[in-house]
């Protein structure tokens, strides 16, 4: 499992605040780490009155270690799992309890969202200032465990747009992008969390689809436009719904008629989703089905974007079963294959998603309401896996 | 030039309505034709009053034989040409004057649009019945003879979704749609027609763009959604905003600074529309450009994306000057070369765009409100272009 582990630390005798990353020690007087640390600090203040005798003083200095178990791009900045971790253990240090999630927000906007674990709903809020922009567990992490997910690794997929940049953009210029903020996002995050109280597949995965496919059209929208959807996604978009409409199809008993199409592929309408797909920032889809789902659904991929080598490591993750699908099945849903279009399938059971202010909805509601990994943050009582000694100094400093 | 020639009789012999299209006879029964007669002769009655000697009856019946100098899928049906040619002939043959835009309608949505020559407005209407729904000529055809078209015609282009079942599946499940035809579009027509007043070649540009990508992003927010720009497309789009962008820099005199993306290409704000996309229901761009821009565009396409062969019948239409780029425009232009990716390159003066109805604007604006093809309907005296004998029959039937 992807994970951070923080270490923090405080002494009279420090004489400043020190940050390692993965060993390394960097600045630790950065903007995000030190609005991090005040707002615990004054959480604890708030907590204790006047109780100036308190043993662990708040004036002290703050020593904190911070390891990943995955590689990041620039240490903590880039990581929700960092600042989430970071606040967690401050909050231990200082004996704060409660609501920290708006505390994490000011390290890393998506932060909030990983103090928990389970489904979680990020909310807009309404003050300016963004404090009331938090995240809140809907659903324990025991929830729904049929709940599985693919991520189609689309070959050739080139460095993509900073989120952060395209997401001014499209506010800047994109009508649409307000008028899905304002009046779409609202309702449509109210129903997600039914659908998700409710383990409601066929709900949660039309609004999963219909949702993403409405945040690539605030992208188009922007101007100049932005385009993370590229062919390959388009062929498994396609692909999805032709599987939903052949399973539709079978339930009812019956042809449906033939309705909208994608790129030139007649489809049915969707009266069933087995399988629904979102896309991020990025022609990579994420595939949500359920448990029993996933063997044939993932044979249905490798059909239709046969693996290009040996396809040795074409599966990654959980383990997938095989599956002997119905020769209807491939007639109706695997058509025109495309050879290494896929680079390979990452079998998980969650899907943090990406980091996104929802105050600015330039992203999937997925990202906004989504099952995280894990069951949140946890405390390890194990000193022998403390990252600092009791030196106050990283145990194993590079 | 295309064109339909239309031809229409009447005398108290005629047993029945006859209609001939392409010397075929067909089935004059068709409601478009019987809606558009009925209309006609509605109108052709309330002017004579109450005048029963009128030497034409109005209950004759009469023989209609049309023709198009181009390629027609389903007869007059398809055709926007053919209806405003049919009221067109019919009107002189009732001594009926005036707006007919609205009777040609009744045969075609957009044939209200082919009515008129110049650069025409269609409105959207009011009136649930549609009979507001009709066409006016903001310019003459005169007015802007700068202006000029590329058609970018993009290989291996499968064959696209009937406009009119991606219309209906739009206007049910996109609420991003519903957005833009009550608040987006009516504000944009107002400010296109201005920039065609004013030969506002930058303004004009830019609405082109962004309502071309608006169209599409509710074509994506349909659901299932519908895709019609293709990688090819994307690419023609980047090419597009790095050719503004450029000419942008060298008119300023300094660079701009890097802002949103188009797929992974960086490109400028762009305050400088040299060339405007918009794309229909399909992966052809239609490239509008004031005329000294020409030659120096279809070589950066050239250079883009070089014809497959020899390339002997890449370029159609009117003829094109040889244009020398400069170094730095084809380093900053022409990047990644697709070879064989655009079919060819259609040069022309007008476009007609597509017949869409702006009741359901699920068309970009620049089918609303475009340069048509040619003055019009016109009449032609020469009695050996007419297509109906004395007889009534047709003079080269098949």
């Amino acid at each position: 499992q992807l994970r951070t582990t923080t270490t923090v630390a405080t002494c009279r005798d420090f004489t400043e605040d020190r940050l390692w990353l993965n060993g390394v020690e960097v600045d630790a007087g950065q903007p995000r780490l030190q609005a991090c640390l005040r707002e615990v600090r004054r959480l604890a203040r708030k907590r204790r009155g006047d109780d100036a005798a308190a043993p662990l003083s708040l004036s002290y200095k703050v020593h904190v270690a911070s390891e990943n178990n995955f590689p990041t791009a620039a240490g903590l900045a880039s990581s929700a799992s960092g600042y989430a971790c970071l606040v967690s253990a401050l909050a231990r240090l200082y004996s704060v309890e409660g609501e920290l999630s708006e505390v994490a927000r000011r390290g890393s906007g998506s932060a909030c969202r990983s103090m928990l674990g389970g489904f979680v709903q990020w909310q807009r809020g309404e003050r300016p200032d963004g404090r009331d922009s938090v995240a809140q567990q809907l659903q324990p992490e025991t929830h729904w465990p049929e709940l599985s997910v693919l991520v189609l690794v689309v070959s050739g997929e080139k460095k993509a747009v900073g989120s952060t940049a395209g997401m001014q953009t499209s506010v800047d210029t994109s009508p649409l992008l307000k008028y899905r903020a304002e009046v779409v996002v609202p309702e449509r995050m109210t129903r997600m969390a039914r659908c998700i109280r409710d383990r409601d597949f066929e709900t949660f995965g039309q609004l999963t689809m219909q949702d993403s496919n409405q945040f690539h059209a605030t992208c188009l929208d922007t101007f100049p436009p932005i385009f993370y959807l590229n062919d390959v996604s388009q062929r498994i978009i396609a692909l999805a719904h032709r599987f939903n409409a052949h399973h539709g199809r079978t339930k009812v008993g019956q042809p449906l008629p033939h309705g909208p199409v994608v790129g030139t592929v007649p489809l049915s309408p969707c009266p069933c989703s087995q399988v629904a797909y979102t896309f991020d920032a990025g022609p990579n889809a994420v595939i949500f089905m359920l448990e029993d789902t996933v063997d044939e659904f993932v044979e249905v991929v490798r059909r239709s974007f046969p693996p290009a080598s040996n396809g040795d490591q074409f599966l990654r993750g959980r383990p997938v079963g095989t599956a002997v699908l119905p020769e209807e099945l491939v007639s109706a849903v695997v058509v025109d294959p495309a050879p290494g279009a896929i680079h390979y399938i990452l079998h998980t059971k969650v899907w943090g998603g990406r980091g996104t202010d929802p105050s600015a909805p330039c992203c999937p509601l997925t990202h906004l309401l989504s099952p995280q990994p894990g069951p949140g943050p946890q405390l390890l009582d194990d000193p022998s896996q403390h990252l600092l000694g009791p030196d106050g100094l990283p145990c194993r400093s590079a």
